[in-house]
Formats: structure tokens, C-alpha cells, sequence
């Protein structure tokens, strides 16, 4: 049986001022670097050891994953940082505060661009300041690839194949692995292991900074998953971001 | 033409407490972290990018490493930690005062422990619960590797099949390499890079947090070196780094 940990970044500066974040690389806030020194603090007391990390490539991840391992006095573990790893990216709503845009458009309207499976934002224009498509960090991804906008079926597109070629052989190889990631390329994963609905999958929160572990079989087929510590906290905080996107 | 660019770890709390180090895992002192993250700031006022990161398994290179790349805004680039990139082991000298052995065994012999090209300090036992060799993070290397005690010959004979298999391919490769290591690996590299003798590599003092840059030709012959920022500042510190040893 193999153990596999997922831990969402802790609060950042655009969680906390309610805007949609997307590839936006902000920064931890002090509660964010709190949680992730939490879910340090709860791994190392429930003698968990990890062989590897993946993170993504914003900040928020890297930093949780930082302040994770430091707790765990374990910063000497290789860790593998991969754009497909991101947040889902959201379009022109990059920026945008989530219930001035629900007064504007409605709930109903800003619930769709949250959570709907297929359907995306507006995209961003590829010449907009916004857009991540001169930044160098994606210079080794094809131009097509880093996306103006994506609906959580785009997300899961590019997380499967990351899974599939990085992440599932080195579970597999018996590496104990960490992912410090984000609310949609976590609900990405958890929705490929669980096999959820494209349905289901819109009512799915992942709290920050709370680890999620999942222990699977032989054929890294799920056998259950929990969140680590209180699991009341941990539904209370889900249940919080479920009801980031209203007026 | 290419750029390298090295940089010692800020002041461990053991500099500070002027105790032989080697490869115990102590972290930076506030001194140290503000060293760090000054030399990020020198690096990115001076308008340098880099591609790729390498440093050591002990965490005053890796916190040394992730403040100078938070100061630059690259936290996101690649890095790789390999136990080589190690502070050279002080064998059983690990833990003590450097003046305290001074006063007990003369300067003479602390600076021949210190600085002697071939002649290593007294080893550890491998049941000495300070040794490395039950250390999981050192798993994967052959237990006749993870050494016992090193004198700078040794430092240098790990060191460089790592240049030669990581860093050197990468630096032809185009990659612009920052290297957060140890006084120890870094002076293993400065003496093969600059082909400085046995006898003259005693006196060179590598000074804490402050980035030194080789420029090096087609064939990473070095062109020329000289630290960021203040010259004097350098040349101080590196004197202090020298007087360490003294009764």
C-alpha cells in the first residue's frame, strides 16, 4: 500500500482579498505560512517521511512546501516543481475580486466560472500585461500550451499526463511522495482517483494548508483518503472556500 | 562566454558559536538569513537571471539558497541538492570549538586540521551518533562514501566527478548556474577552476553570503572572478573567515 500526500497551499494575499488568482504568482500571507507550518507540524507528529516532493511553479506552492519540510526538518528532499502542477488558470478573471464580479454577473454566473467542468473564463488576450506568456519560467513550454484561460476539464488535461509520467512512477518505484499544489490541480488529481463525476466534482473544496492523504493499492487505485488533524476544521475550512464566489 | 556564480552559505549558528561544523545540519543565524537575502538583492541590482540552482544537502546552503532566489523573485527554478556539494567532514572535530582546540592542541594544529591540503582530522566512529551513516537523507549513497572524516583532497575528489557529471554539462548547455554551497566545496571548486596548488589553497578564504562570479570561456577555462558589491567588505570577511582558528 502506498501513502500519497496532497497539501493546498496556505492562504495567499488574493485568497485573503477575495480575487481570483489563477497563475497570478502572489505570495503567502503570514496565516498562509501558519497553515503551512502546520501541516509540517501535524505530518512530522504523525511520523510521516516523504522520499520526494512535486510542487508547481508559483510561489504560494513553493513556499507551503518550504515551510511543510522545514517542520519535517527534511529541506534536503529532491523536489520536482512542474507548470502542470499550477492553479487553474482563470482567464481574464486574473485579478478580478470574486463577489464584486458576483454582484455584477450573479452567483449563479461567478459559480459557473468557478466550478463548472468544461466551461472556461473569458480568456485573457495574449498581449495583456496579465498574460503569463512572456514570463520566462514557461520558456521551455510550447507557446500553445500556457493557456489564456482554462475550465477545470482543461486543468485536468495537463495534470493527468504529469501524474501519469512523473508522479505515478516514483509513488510506484515506492518513493514516498508530498504534493504541495493547488485547490484545482488538487481537485484535477482527486477527481482522476476518485473517479468523480464531472457533476460531483463541482460541489468539491480542498481546504488550504490542511494535508490530504490518500492510501492506494498495488495499482494505485484509492483504498480511502482523510485529512490529517481535525477533521471538523477541515470541513468548516472547505465549506469556506465554497462560499468564496458569492455577492 | 559564461557566468558561475557561488556563494557560501550565511553565518550558521555554529560559525557563530565558532564550532567545527562540517556536515552536522545546522541552520543560519538573523545574520546569516540577512546575508542571504542581501546577496539575492546584489544579484538582482545587478540585473542577474539564472536557469538552473544547485546546492548541498545541509540546510544552511538550502535556506541560503531559497532566501538569495525569494530576494530575485525565482523561487520557481530548478534545483538540485546532491550530498556532495557537503561542507568538507570534520571527522570528530564535528561539534567543538575551534579555539577551545586551539588553546588544547596550538594554532599550528588547528590550521593544519583546518586548512592542510591532505592531512584530515581525527575520524569519527561510524557508531559515534554523530555520524552521517544512519542519516536516510545519505541512503543512496554507498556507505564507504558517506566519509568519516575529509581533509580538502577528499572535498575535492567528491566535489569534482559532481562538476564534471551536473554542473559543467549544464553551464555548456547555456544554463546560467547559481550554486549555494560550503566554504569547503567551494574552495574544491575555486582551487580546480583557478588550478591554485596545494600550498597556496590554505590561505584562501571564502567569506559568508557574498556572491562570487566566475567568468568562464568556450572550454569553462575562468577569464576572470571577483565578488558582487563591496571589494573591501569581501576582503574583510574573508580575513575573519581566516582568524577563526586562533587561540
Amino acid at each position: 500500500m502506498y501513502k500519497l500526500v496532497l497539501i493546498r497551499h496556505g492562504e495567499s494575499t488574493w485568497n485573503l482579498e477575495n480575487r481570483f488568482t489563477g497563475w497570478t504568482d502572489v505570495d503567502l500571507t503570514p496565516t498562509g505560512v501558519s497553515q503551512a507550518m502546520s501541516a509540517g507540524k501535524l505530518l512530522k507528529a504523525e511520523g510521516y517521511e516523504f522520499d520526494l516532493a512535486f510542487t508547481s511553479v508559483l510561489k504560494r506552492a513553493i513556499h507551503t512546501l518550504w515551510y511543510t519540510l522545514d517542520e519535517m526538518d527534511c529541506t534536503w528532499l529532491p523536489v520536482v516543481k512542474d507548470w502542470r502542477l499550477n492553479e487553474r488558470h482563470y482567464g481574464a478573471l486574473q485579478g478580478l475580486n470574486k463577489a464584486d464580479m458576483a454582484k455584477q454577473y450573479g452567483d449563479e454566473q461567478v459559480l459557473v466560472w468557478r466550478r463548472s467542468y468544461d466551461t472556461p473564463p473569458p480568456a485573457l488576450e495574449a498581449a495583456d500585461p496579465r498574460s503569463e506568456r512572456a514570463d520566462r519560467r514557461y520558456a521551455g513550454v510550447a507557446a500553445e500550451n500556457v493557456p489564456l484561460t482554462e475550465c477545470l476539464k482543461d486543468t485536468v488535461a495537463r495534470v493527468l499526463p504529469f501524474w501519469n509520467e512523473a508522479m505515478a512512477p516514483a509513488i510506484r518505484s515506492g518513493k514516498r511522495v508530498v504534493v504541495a499544489a493547488h485547490g484545482n490541480s488538487i481537485r484535477a488529481l482527486v477527481k482522476y482517483l476518485d473517479n468523480i463525476s464531472e457533476t460531483d466534482i463541482v460541489g468539491l473544496n480542498i481546504p488550504n494548508g490542511i494535508p490530504l492523504v490518500y492510501e492506494l493499492d498495488a495499482d494505485l487505485q484509492p483504498i480511502r483518503h482523510y485529512y490529517l488533524g481535525d477533521a471538523e476544521a477541515a470541513a468548516r475550512a472547505a465549506a469556506a472556500v465554497a462560499s468564496q464566489g458569492k455577492a
